[in-house]
C-alpha cells in the first residue's frame, strides 16, 4: 500500500540486511519503521503488538528465523539446529491463539531438514521468509477479489445506494504483508468504483479500528465512521449493515473462528437479523488438527491494564495514556473469542468462498482429506 | 450509600434550597458534589451527563420542575403555567430515550391542575418531587430484595461457589436516588453473605461501568473485575458467567428494553448460552403506550466525539483526554439500543419478577389493563 506517495509492505528486509516493520504502537499519530535487529527484537515486536495481526505475525516469524539463524553458532549443525530449535519455541510463545505463527515456524523448521551446509540452510531459510511474506500478499489479494464478488451481488440488488459493511478489529494491509483479509475486498470494490461505507468497531482494548483500520481507510479514501463495539447490534437492527467482514487469528476444520474479542458478539447479532457473515482468511490460518474451537483454541490472556488503561493523543500532540477506573480496579483482558461456524455465513480464503464446515473447507483444500 | 462513612443519596434539596448532586462526570477521580440552582443548570446536568441514569434523571426532572416553579412569574396563574409548561418542553428535550423523565414531568405537570394558589402549586410540585425521590429509593430497595431471591436460588445450586454476575453499564446507586436497579440484588446479595463476582463492562463511550460501577462496588467491597465490553460472550461460552443482570431507560408493554447500547449484544450471547439474563427496573421506566421497542423508542444519538475522545486520569493525576483515532476520523454515537423481549428471562420490579411479556407485566401492575 502506498503511505504519503511511497509503496511499503508492513515488513521487509532492509538495505542494512535486518527487519524493517511499521510501527503499528505509534499509529495512527506517528507513521515509523522501526528496526528489528535479531529474533529477540521480533519476539518483542511480536508480544508488545509493534507487529501484530494474523498474517504479519506469521510473516515476522518467518523474517525471525532467518535473524535467527545469521546469529546462531556456526562450529556444528548439531548446535546449530538446537539453536533454531530454542529460537522456534521463544518466538512461538509470543503469542498463543494465531495458528499463522506456528505455521510459519513449522515451515522453517521444515527447511531446517534441508540443506547441507549451515550457510545452505540460512540460504533456505532467508527464502522461505522470503516465500511466506510474498505468498501472504498474494493470498490477500486474491481474497481480495473473491470478497469483490460477494459485494457486487449486494450492490446489484440496490444499485446506487451504499453498501454498508461492518468490520472489526484490523484485518487490514497493517495485520498482513499487504492489502489483508477483511478490509481487501473492500479495497478491491472501492477500486471497482463500488459506493461502499465502513463501520469501524473501535475494538477494545488496544482500538486496533479506532487507529489503525480507520487510519487505512481514511489513507484509502474510503467512507467511514467509527463505533465503539457496542453499536453493532443496533446498526444491524435498523438495516444499517449489509454484510460484515472479519479476519481470523485461528479457523478449525470445522469452520470456527478464532478472532479478537468480540467478534463471537457481531456474529450473533448478525444471525439475529439474517445479514451475512463472513470471514476472510488466508490458508495458513487454517488449523486442521483442530475439529472444536471453543474447546480447543488457546485464547490469550494479556495484561489488564490494556483495559484499564487507554493511549492515545493528548491535547498537545504528544502520546500518552489515562486511566479510566479507580486507582484499585482489577481487569481480566482475553485477547481472543471464537465465533462458531454455525454462525458463519461463510469463508473468504485465497482460492474462493466456502462454507464455515469441514466439507466446505476441504473442497477448496481437498489435500487436507485425512 | 455512604461515602468516607458519610451517607449519601444521588440528589437532594441542600440547606440553602437548592440542588445538591454527586457529580458523576467527576468520579471515580474525584467525589464532588455540585450545586444546581435553577432550571438551566438542571437541563445542562442532565445534558451533560453531570447527572445520568433512568432513574436519576427522573429525580432530577422532578426536582428541575421545582426550581422552575420556584422561578417561574407570579403576575398571572396563566404566565405561570405557559412558563413550567416551557420548562417542561425544555426538560424533556434534554434526552429522549429514558422514559423516567417523561413521567417524572407528567407526575409535576399533573400537580399544576391542583391547587389554587401558585403558592400552593409550588408546595405541591415541591412535595412531589420529594415523592417522586422518595418512591425511586423505596422501589430500587425492593428490586435488591426480589432480585436477591433469584441469587440465592443460583448459590443453592452451587453451594460455597462463587457467582458471577456480568453488568453492563451503570445501574447502581449512583444512577437512581439510591440502591440502583441491576446492582441493588448484588448489594442484597452481599449482606446476604453470598459469594459474589460482578464482571464489569467498561461501557464504551462513556466508561460508566469503569468510572462508576466499578467505583461503587469497590466502595461497598464486592469482588469485581473490569472487562472491555467485547468479553462478554467469550465469558459466557466459558462458564463463567452465571447471570446477567441489566438496567433499563424504557420498557415497553411487551417487555423490550431499551437500555445502554451493547445491552443487546450481551442478551444474544446469554441466550446462545443459556444464561439467564434478567433485567431490573422500578415502574417508573415502563412506557405502556409503545409495544414495538425497535420500531418506537427513540434512540439518543450523541456527538462523535465521545467516541473519539476518552476522558480519564492522566499519569500526573490530573483529569485529562486522548484522542483514539486520527485527526479526521469521522464517528457516531447512539446511546442505547433495545433487546427484544424473547432475549429477556425476565424483568425484575419493586412489585416482584416477572415475565418480560404484556401479560407478565401486567400480572404485576393490573392497573394498567386497558
Amino acid at each position: 500500500m502506498r503511505v504519503a506517495g511511497k509503496s511499503y509492505r508492513t515488513i521487509w528486509i532492509n538495505d542494512a540486511g535486518f527487519l524493517s516493520v511499521i510501527n503499528q504502537i505509534k499509529l495512527p499519530h506517528v507513521f515509523e519503521v522501526t528496526t528489528l535487529l535479531d529474533v529477540d527484537d521480533v519476539c518483542r515486536a511480536i508480544s508488545d503488538m509493534i507487529v501484530r495481526g494474523a498474517g504479519l505475525i506469521g510473516a515476522a516469524a518467518g523474517y525471525g528465523m532467518w535473524l535467527a539463524a545469521k546469529e546462531a553458532p556456526t562450529n556444528s549443525l548439531a548446535s546449530f539446529n538446537s539453536y533454531m530449535q530454542l529460537q522456534a519455541s521463544r518466538l512461538q510463545a509470543t503469542r498463543p491463539t494465531a495458528s499463522n505463527l506456528a505455521w510459519a515456524i513449522k515451515r522453517q523448521i521444515n527447511q531446517l531438514e534441508l540443506g547441507h551446509t549451515i550457510s545452505e540452510k540460512i540460504s533456505l531459510i532467508r527464502a522461505e521468509a522470503q516465500a511466506i511474506a510474498d505468498e501472504d500478499e498474494d493470498f490477500c489479494r486474491r481474497i481480495g477479489l473473491h470478497g469483490l464478488e460477494l459485494i457486487k451481488i449486494l450492490a446489484s440488488a440496490k444499485p446506487n445506494k451504499t453498501i454498508n459493511i461492518l468490520t472489526h478489529c484490523n484485518a487490514g494491509w497493517l495485520a498482513f504483508v499487504d492489502y489483508g483479509t477483511a478490509l481487501s475486498p473492500i479495497f478491491a470494490a472501492h477500486d471497482a468504483g463500488l459506493p461502499v461505507h465502513v463501520w469501524v468497531d473501535e475494538t477494545r482494548p488496544r482500538n486496533q479500528g479506532a487507529s489503525l483500520t480507520a487510519w487505512e481507510l481514511e489513507s484509502y479514501g474510503i467512507p467511514h465512521s467509527l463505533i465503539v463495539d457496542n453499536a453493532g447490534g443496533h446498526l444491524m437492527q435498523h438495516g444499517l449493515v449489509d454484510i460484515v467482514f472479519t479476519g481470523a487469528d485461528r479457523v478449525t476444520r470445522n469452520g470456527d473462528v478464532a478472532n479478537k474479542i468480540g467478534t463471537y458478539l457481531k456474529a450473533l447479532a448478525a444471525r439475529d437479523n439474517n445479514i451475512p457473515f463472513y470471514v476472510a482468511l488466508p490458508s495458513s490460518t487454517l488449523d486442521f488438527s483442530l475439529d472444536d474451537g471453543v474447546a480447543q483454541i488457546p485464547i490469550e490472556e494479556r495484561s489488564g491494564d490494556e483495559v484499564r488503561i487507554v493511549t492515545g493523543k493528548l491535547i498537545d500532540g504528544s502520546i500518552g495514556s489515562i486511566q479510566i477506573c479507580p486507582d484499585r480496579t482489577p481487569a481480566r483482558n482475553w485477547g481472543f473469542d471464537v465465533t462458531p461456524a454455525r454462525l458463519i455465513t461463510g469463508l473468504v480464503c485465497e482460492r474462493g468462498v466456502c462454507s464455515a464446515t469441514e466439507s466446505g473447507i476441504l473442497k477448496l483444500f481437498p489435500e487436507q482429506i485425512k
